[in-house]
């Protein structure tokens, strides 16, 4: 069993039966567990996310897409969230012991195949692009260009697709990819100027000079009267919580400001807490081995 | 299913295959896994840990007293470690929602069998004692009072039996109970200074004023040249692993010394672990149902 996380996002966030017929498209797919089905009515978008083995990730995501492409018209869909099509993203991530490179293959495969039968035009984009003009989702489509510039746009050489007809049709585009498991991850401080939740935010994060795998932003919280250091960890394994934190701790000090609580934003993998224990308590010879639930796990599996 | 640990102590620790046949009577038992089977020869002693469903451990933990009533001739046992039996401690232990009430009771299920069918002598301990000196396994059996000890002194009233003959045979006594699952939990120094490494495991230790679940010892660590705080956490829910680290860095913190590693012997529950992290990342309104691990087992149980 090699594990991989999918979190496809669809362009219907307001009718409950219609995002439940694309959950249960996925879930039809052997091994498939839906882990959360997230629904934003402002937004007119889904979230769901699911694992299964590497070998049916293709099947259960193309599943899904096809479902979202027959239910989903994007000629009548409105919402604020930036969007190409019907099957909006799909990324890939790998779970445990798997590996990038399978993910980028499963992307890979998975755009061919939508291409292919569905006439869908697939974008590749993150860890598994094929151009570096596409590594960066927000390159791709942003508030200023999406469904509707596309159409006009797809004929350029620029906007070819990586799989699928030079032709946008009601179902619009799909971006596909795999990218690490990413972290929302959150600071609140024990002040309110914003001004110094800016400095903060941009002193951390990796495009102003601070940590690689982490984007941030600060925002202001009215109802705790707080300033909130809010990130994306994108690859935790590398950038892990605790530098994150510490950090904003140590660029929050010079301004006699301190951390008054955190926060993870939906799911954690167990080993980015794991690390965070082994840091502080200085475990550096550390064996997960020794954690009981992991024995356990280890001694069934033997039988 | 509601899981419990048992971590009985055979006074075998030299032969491996008299060891394997009382591992075997054990893993017999449905539902039982082995997770470790540990032989001191100069203690001439071993510690099987098996973890298994409730219902079944008085099952199994009878097989291997059994087993060890067949194989072992106390009278012919030699070791350093102060022992009352084949089968000498049988501790119960509570994982993830069983009750400490539920090893209790299993405690003293397993000692009325074995007090009845085996014709042992069994005294109860820990939490499963029903007299209070005998919560202490100290105070029942040690260096100065073991099983040459007990041959003569079974008839006073003060060592009158829970279950079983005021008799001792050739399989000795056994002491049953239940306890909290114990985390060994080792600091290490930058210091060669026994007599600090003294203060510190006093000003710590439950005994002398400190925490309520700890016990601590200081050991000088040749090869490292550094001085060892080494601890038993008795309970990590109540006195958790990070509150008895930084009480130990809090105190060699007045003797100029810091702590350079620590390490967990042995087994520890993942929870231990995700507390930690939780509290230097206060993480304090985080729910352990969003780890990613916890999520998916759960998708599972509910196919």
């Amino acid at each position: 069993m090699s594990l991989v996380e999918c979190v496809p996002n669809f362009s219907e966030g307001r009718d409950r039966d219609r995002v439940n017929r694309i959950r249960d498209a996925i879930a039809s797919v052997d091994t498939v567990k839906i882990l959360d089905v997230e629904m934003d009515p402002n937004h007119n978008r889904s979230v769901i996310t699911f694992v299964c083995d590497s070998s049916k990730a293709v099947d259960a995501a193309f599943a899904g897409i096809k479902a979202a492409a027959e239910i989903i018209d994007m000629d009548a869909h409105r919402g604020e969230h930036p969007r190409f099509g019907a099957a909006d993203v799909i990324p890939f991530v790998p779970l445990q012991d798997t590996k990038m490179e399978t993910c980028v293959r499963l992307a890979r495969d998975l755009g061919k195949r939508v291409g292919e039968e569905l006439g869908i035009p697939v974008y590749l984009y993150a860890e598994a692009a094929q151009r570096p003009d596409r590594s960066d989702l927000a390159a791709i489509r942003n508030k200023n260009f999406q469904y509707e510039q596309l159409k006009e746009a797809i004929k350029e050489e620029k906007w070819k697709p990586d799989f699928g007809p030079s032709v946008v049709g009601k179902a619009g585009a799909s971006i596909i990819g795999a990218r690490d498991f990413l972290i929302a991850y959150n600071v609140n401080l024990n002040t309110s100027n914003m001004e110094i939740g800016k400095k903060i935010a941009s002193a951390i994060r990796a495009k102003d000079g601070g940590l690689t795998f982490v984007k941030s932003l600060a925002f202001f919280l009215k109802d705790k009267n707080m300033v909130q250091i809010s990130m994306n960890l994108t690859n935790y394994r590398k950038t892990p919580i605790y530098r994150a934190y510490e950090l904003v701790r140590l660029e929050a000090a010079r301004y006699g400001v301190l951390p008054v609580e955190s926060e993870i934003v939906g799911l954690v993998p167990e080993q980015a807490l794991i690390d965070v224990a082994k840091y502080y308590l200085q475990l550096n010879g550390f064996d997960e081995g020794n954690i009981l639930e992991r024995k356990m796990e280890k001694a069934a599996n033997m039988e």
